[in-house]
């Protein structure tokens, strides 16, 4: 049973972390979509986030069906119940990575980025893309201290978030209304799946020590 | 064991009505923060969002110590695990209101919303109250035909969003890049709102009818 257990337990924790590596490409990807105007990016995004809604399905189907068989305790609970968790983040970091997608889309052929943006986009991308890799490693390899780095790249991230609002309050902003309210929503999305993505490094980490039971981010 | 489950069951039920409570009170408070810049109730809004987090670790608490004790099966196992997932669509509403409130306390004293975007709000945080409304009812007595009625509310919200963004980029928008970025990202916390609204809806619809296993909305 116990042998059974450690067996089922390792399948979801790789589904979880293919779930990481298909949310990272979804972010890359949408990026790439966003500074470059490229259009069929987008759509592989759009297209794609099903795929990662299935994972997510398939990994509540999985944990229900070893807490019904199973019925573990202690640890073993708690190892499900941050599945379960770290599922729901990575599920709506995907949802995040679709939104930056469709905003490039929503633009194109015209890029949703002035220039003036582009390098605060591209380092905040660079951060989601860190944080991502760092889930899908922790996942694959309990590592507090990796986990715990993500507290500092979401730091920088919240950094970059200002600058950006710096940027679209100057009083030399040229572009408009229209233009701002798009860069505050990408803003936005990629500032959350920073904070989805500390979130699921929270659980791992009560995961691994047992201390500091998370909540949800702001 | 069954009648001792069915007690739990009830507790954790309750526990979720109060979160719901919570919740409407503190988006009806964080919108009269917004409307009338009331630096008072902006400010009881973020202190009590401490006590929805709190009900959120106390119901997860509840629903793992259930788990570990009556190893619960089928239906039983479907209403712990729609309890967590009802439990954190809560938490983030909750995180919205304040959102909402903090967004009023950060222009104050100066009215964050502009009297051109008076009514699209007030809508909104109508149609948000309602919402909380019939969460908080269908928690209390499952009621899918209710809980249905939540698909056709957040129609009306995103419909009031697009209202939103029509005026924010009207040719005659008179009040800059500034008072936009905040009307835009106040149009989001309604509109995610609403959204973890339907999601919470679909979870006790699952419930109540085993059909159409709920992911997250986008």
């Amino acid at each position: 049973m116990r042998d059974e257990f450690r067996a089922d337990l390792q399948i979801v924790s790789q589904l979880l972390v293919d779930m990481a590596e298909g949310v990272r490409a979804a972010m890359r990807q949408a990026t790439r979509a966003l500074l470059t105007a490229d259009r069929q990016s987008a759509e592989t995004v759009i297209e794609r986030d099903a795929e990662i809604d299935d994972l997510y399905r398939h990994i509540e189907e999985r944990v229900c069906d070893l807490l019904a068989r199973q019925a573990p305790v202690a640890s073993d609970l708690r190892a499900m119940i941050t599945a379960l968790h770290v599922a729901a983040d990575l599920e709506r970091m995907g949802d995040l990575a679709e939104h930056v997608a469709k905003t490039a889309l929503r633009r194109h052929p015209s890029p949703a980025v002035p220039a003036e943006l582009r390098s605060v986009f591209t380092e905040m991308s660079e951060i989601a893309d860190r944080m991502a890799v760092k889930i899908g490693s922790v996942l694959a390899k309990p590592d507090a201290d990796l986990a715990g780095e993500l507290d500092g790249d979401d730091d920088a991230m919240d950094e970059l978030h200002k600058n950006l609002f710096a940027v679209l309050l100057g009083d030399d902003w040229p572009y408009g209304v229209e233009t701002a309210i798009d860069a505050t929503l990408l803003g936005r999305f990629y500032e959350r799946f920073a904070d989805h993505a500390v979130n699921a490094g929270e659980h791992v980490v009560y995961l691994i020590t047992g201390e500091n039971s998370p909540t949800s981010t702001n």
